[in-house]
């Protein structure tokens, strides 16, 4: 009897915890559960337990909690590894392996089957999406953002509004949000403005070009016209066609943050406006007063779909969400080839939104 | 007939506007109701609005919205201004001043009240209580208070979980709280800790010295113990005995801010861990989806108690919130003299809570 071994990757979200619990209360069968810790850190290092009793209660203890209980992390995971991580699956018997992650984690799941197939071992795998950017391909959204997004939909609207009531001893904030290439989750911080004096007054996003001097206009046309600016920038953003602003390189991965630091310099100097920084930080992925409903329900759905995946015997794929048709908000859940989801790559922000953000605002809502 | 006048003082919080709406509701009789706008500046510039009708309702729509709808601010308010104001409230017949503030508003609210009397001029003075750092003398706590601790809790607890979740990526995150002498906010950081693995594994407040050494031996030692380590600092605190760090200087108000990268760039150079500063920002006294049960109502409750004050005749008083005897929460409105309010001072921690935090957060736990 070949063992199940399920995972989380990337990132954690608010309701990563929730999707795992989805898989485990619904994967019944003679199949020992076992969870492997810290991501594909733990596929190298066989780093697994056995979710039974104690342990399998404890991992249900989380199911509202944010975070990844079993340990998530950013880990190399390149040729070597995988053929270290099939390699530990053979040896330890695990037939089934499933992961919770984002496009990298996607990928990778689809590099080891690839690399199981290879050595003639067959492996189900499966993938439950997560991530707060939703730059997740195929699928119509991903559980963590709607909860991410509501976070900054009302992060930009109070901070605005508590800018305005101090408009005599400040002018300018500068709100920062997570977002490396797609801009999901700063654009969603204008879904609960309520008219345009209210803020926040400008969204800049990574799919398009941010000019520095197109910027210093921006603000001092709208300080001229509301009295304040409330202004929202994605960490992505690349200014004057520069590297994005980044603290740091770890594994090869550039860690972004600092662009609102880095511009709230640019409008003192140049305006002479009293300006404040506002990086959200990892609040936007974690805040557990601020998760979705609707998100919620969702993570539970596609780790419980998961779980049915398995249980068909289906490999390959990724549980994704599709909306249905129809005025009132619905989905059902579809398996999405793993190699589609790959070949996808990061989805962006598609320009129907970026030039109608009401439109985006009206998809966005039922998520929120 | 004397007109009676609402402002609102300082920096926002999440129910400011409902201490506004608790007293508009319920201020019955024959005087016209005013707003002052932009807090003492209105004063200085005779900026009233009439609240009757349309704005009535209007102001009364905001009961449930974070910062302060009528404006707030921070403006030099020194014996000149204080005389232009108290002329300005004669002339228009303004016979009732009630401010919602802090410290320095109830300190403003009794100058007013003695330059008035100097000049012969009956006015009634009312204050009513709001601080998101609690550092406000006499009354138990002020409204603000317990939704901003209720924020500092959540988000201290989910980004410490967050990061034991990303070990393999990241070792240390510094979250900074608001604070700049008391350090209630940042030690409710702690309320939420389940175990003393879970984090935040630190807290530095600024009753206490801050000395470089010690906290990068506790980081150390905590990375050591835990795998990670999760801090929280309060904006205020002095390191190495030198000047608070801060971002600005604003009509001669030093705007705090930047301790937590300070200390991240100390981490990294002197430990060679990977840090990130977290900045918990504005957010700390406006978001609107942190608000606490008990902090809305007590908000109402001390403006419905400022309206029963002046219908009562009563001057010279803030509103106060006294906890009840007994192992239910419960607590009792009081009128404290503002003289003896400004004379108070700033509260800070009293070592009780310092040196027992459990008993601190049995305190604080009905209030978020």
């Amino acid at each position: 009897m070949g063992k199940i071994v399920i995972g989380q990757a990337g990132g954690p979200t608010a309701v990563i915890n929730t999707s795992l619990v989805g898989f485990i209360e619904n994967i019944s069968g003679k199949s020992p559960i076992y969870g492997v810790l810290n991501g594909y850190e733990g596929l190298v290092n066989e780093n697994y337990i056995k979710l039974e009793g104690p342990s399998l209660n404890w991992a249900k203890s989380n199911k509202y909690m944010p975070a990844a209980c079993l340990g998530s992390g950013r880990y190399p995971f390149a040729e070597e590894q995988i053929t270290i991580a099939v390699d530990n699956l053979i040896k330890n018997n695990i037939t089934t392996l499933v992961f919770i992650g984002g496009n990298g984690t996607m990928a990778a799941l689809q590099d080891i089957s690839e690399a199981s197939s290879v050595k003639g071992y067959p492996l189900q795998v499966i993938g439950i999406p997560k991530t707060v950017d939703n730059d997740l391909g195929l699928t119509d959204h991903a559980p963590g953002f709607g909860s991410a997004a509501k976070f900054v939909a009302y992060s930009a609207r109070d901070i605005s509004l508590d800018l305005r009531a101090m408009s005599n001893f400040e002018k300018v904030r500068i709100i920062e949000t997570m977002g490396r290439n797609a801009g999901w989750l700063a654009l969603a911080a204008g879904a609960l403005q309520k008219d345009a004096s209210e803020g926040p007054h400008k969204i800049y996003i990574p799919e398009q070009k941010f000019f520095v001097n197109d910027f210093l206009r921006d603000i001092k046309d709208v300080v001229k016209e509301y009295g304040t600016a409330a202004v929202v920038v994605s960490e992505g953003l690349k200014i004057d066609d520069g590297d994005p602003i980044h603290t740091s390189i770890i594994n090869e991965r550039t860690v972004l943050g600092g662009i609102s630091q880095r511009l709230q310099t640019l409008v003192e100097t140049n305006l002479g406006f009293v300006c404040r920084a506002e990086n959200l930080g990892m609040n936007q992925r974690c805040f557990s007063l601020a998760v979705s409903n609707q998100d919620r329900l969702e993570a539970y759905e596609v780790g419980k779909k998961a779980a049915e995946l398995v249980k068909d015997g289906k490999t390959g794929v990724m549980v994704g969400i599709k909306r249905t048709a129809g005025n009132e908000y619905n989905f059902t859940l579809e398996g999405y080839e793993l190699v589609k989801v790959r070949d996808a790559g990061e989805r962006l922000l598609p320009a129907g939104f970026i030039n109608n953000p009401e439109v985006y605002y009206e998809w966005l809502s039922p998520l929120i």
